[in-house]
């Protein structure tokens, strides 16, 4: 089963917005069987959607389209596949009731406007939007679906979750995907790839290898479409547990989760709680474990020490360290580990500090230099990473292995 | 002049990365007047790769495609662009020395597969990658180009940045691109449209307007495509003139800028400092203000204070106002602001308390629940906001509405 995604509107095309819709989209899709075998953007234009659509007709069952329904001109999607489907708008009291509450909740009065948002194609089945003013809307064409919804993400991912999947799987029978993944660390890709060469020229035409490097790790992704799950998960284990003899001191573990994920896992497993002092990462770190549910079992606080008062007055770092070896230097980052553990009574604290740019560089600490510490019951240390020359760079990578390294120190 | 975009890679397609890429490229096409007409997300596959190039190439003159560049067996990219445009392989000696060195420096063996790496289709042009060991290439057919790029982010936005923008800029004659967005406050997207309604009727047809709503205010964006920069610009001047004539008391400024930006300029303009203090942001209200160079000049510290012993004794909120009103209330959110001015002596504090989800909710505060503090020299206040009902979303509404406060605070 084969599914086409389309997100429309300018903002995607100048780059003035990040299409997140597309990756929600694909893994819901991909968790109920149904492979995404292309993700279009396009300008909120009629000849341009017509066509898109035809195209994403010709290859998928499933097309799902987001964007465009606003209630203002710059919307045009409701109109044009009412025209695609040869339908005609009806108004829908049930939407338009709704949506008169959701404006009445925020002292707006229904207007002109939100009325054409309660107009719907006669053939389509609306999909009730529940936080939203634009309604869902469901067509069928020749045993194919076309599925259209607002492109505010936490509408389209609520009609997504409560609407499209439960109907997906009642309208078609599908088959699973599977992907399950191995992380390695201490193995380059190009070297890695050598020594595991003759087991992945032994893999089953129906199983798929993908290499996925990251900062420290490399992701060893297999992937089976349409299959009978059971049997292809057996089969997968039964391959990664060959790898293990060859690669036997490279394997971090076997989740299909991101580094923050599985540091996440282990410290609510084991009951140890955490402290982040950041300087150059600048609450990103903090932010990867506050994004995850339950992360309030562990993380007693984060610190976003940006200046060196800060880095004295709140994590205890001596000002004679920061005027003696640099903010940017093993020492604070040490200390600031150090800091952030005795304030807050943690097991573990890490810390960042480095320079982001563009400016601040020298010869010696270059921009991109970034030192992390970590602070456990037995030691603290620091280690220093040159992290690239580009500062959302700068931030992510140094991110990156800030969370690395904890998740070895966890796993040491 | 018009361009597609085009990402490969399995990962993209079942939701296990964001493609970040597009928007890169998106941004860097439009400021240098090509309109992207849409970008193009398929698999490593051979077949849909050059389905999607013959399309790509019957559209557009530019067409820029990134990923599937690695040395793994999965990366299929080079090989079927060789084929595609009738060329075969060369060994390319700089090629090659520049990757020996650059896994030199991380001791890794320059082994079989990095040979190929070094390999080039005869016929292209090859794009230096200084920071990785994968080539650009950028290929030229029938008026048109197609340039191929790595898809690892930091390595493609240095090519885009150093190689492919200079030599588009050299190799075609460019009309300028024009965007500028208006902000507005205080008035819901339906109710803007219908009182600007007669302006927007009366813009001409070279000039599209867009609506993009975000917590506590609608952009209004004007783009002209393909035009005299000076002239439209002054048009669109003039457009914003009349228009500020009819909602004055709506507009809340001009720029094309996220508002953390407005409020990064705002603060290093008037020499005023920040501190943040979060619970359910978790970082991201300070990440989004040290994202932007030069951050250091205004924000003194960020407390990520999730615990209550965080907020009592980092903050100096007072346990028993955590245990008479809850860590979630006025008073809470008024005492972190408070605390976090008081303790780094800044200017302005914003802060954040809020129930995030999915537990942890109760009838008077459901999940969604939060409270926004704001301390000046002037006084002290907290806002209470409805931000949803998903994690993520809660955090990047209570995100946005954090800052739009302080904005406003800022422009009072």
């Amino acid at each position: 089963m084969k599914a086409t995604i389309v997100t429309i509107g300018d903002e995607i095309l100048i780059g003035q917005i990040l299409d997140t819709n597309s990756r929600y989209i694909s893994r819901a899709l991909n968790a109920n069987g149904i492979t995404v075998c292309e993700r279009t953007s396009i300008g909120d234009d009629r000849t341009q959607i017509i066509e898109t659509l035809d195209r994403a007709l010709a290859e998928s069952q499933v097309v799902i389209i987001t964007g465009g329904l606003g209630p203002t001109k710059d919307d045009i999607t409701k109109h044009t596949l009412c025209d695609y489907f040869g339908s005609t708008l009806r108004y829908d009291e049930v939407e338009a009731e709704h949506i008169r509450k959701m404006l009445e909740a925020r002292n707006i009065a229904f207007n002109e406007l939100n009325r054409g948002q309660a107009m719907v194609p006669e053939s389509c089945t609306v999909l009730h939007n529940s936080h939203g003013t634009a309604p869902g809307m469901w067509f069928e064409q020749g045993g194919s679906v076309v599925i259209s919804l607002p492109g505010v993400p936490f509408e389209m991912q609520n009609l997504i979750d409560d609407e499209v999947m439960p109907r997906l799987r009642e309208r078609f029978t599908l088959r699973e995907i599977v992907h399950r993944t191995m992380i390695t660390f201490g193995i380059a890709e190009s070297i890695l790839a050598e020594r595991i060469a003759s087991w992945e020229e032994a893999l089953p035409d129906y199983i798929r290898l993908a290499y996925l490097p990251a900062p420290n790790m490399v992701r060893l992704r297999l992937s089976a479409y349409e299959v009978e799950g059971k049997e292809v998960c057996r089969e997968i284990d039964a391959l990664f547990d060959s790898l293990r003899t060859i690669i036997p001191d490279n394997i971090a573990g076997f989740e299909d989760a991101s580094v923050e994920e599985l540091v996440h896992n282990t410290l609510i497993e084991r009951g140890k709680t955490l402290a982040v002092a950041e300087s150059c990462t600048g609450g990103v770190i903090a932010s990867k474990f506050t994004a995850q549910a339950g992360a309030s079992a562990y993380l007693l606080c984060g610190v976003v020490a940006y200046s060196n008062e800060a880095k004295s007055k709140i994590l205890g770092v001596k000002m004679s360290d920061i005027t003696q070896y640099g903010a940017v230097s093993e020492q604070v980052a040490m200390a600031m580990a150090q800091g952030a553990k005795d304030i807050s009574g943690s097991d573990f604290a890490i810390s960042t500090t480095g320079i982001a740019g563009p400016t601040g560089g020298s010869e010696a600490k270059p921009v991109g230099t970034v030192w992390i510490g970590i602070a456990t019951s037995n030691h603290c240390f620091a280690v220093r990473k040159n992290c690239g020359t580009d500062r959302s760079q700068i931030i992510a990578r140094a991110t990156a292995y800030a969370i690395a390294m904890l998740h070895e120190e966890l796993n040491r």
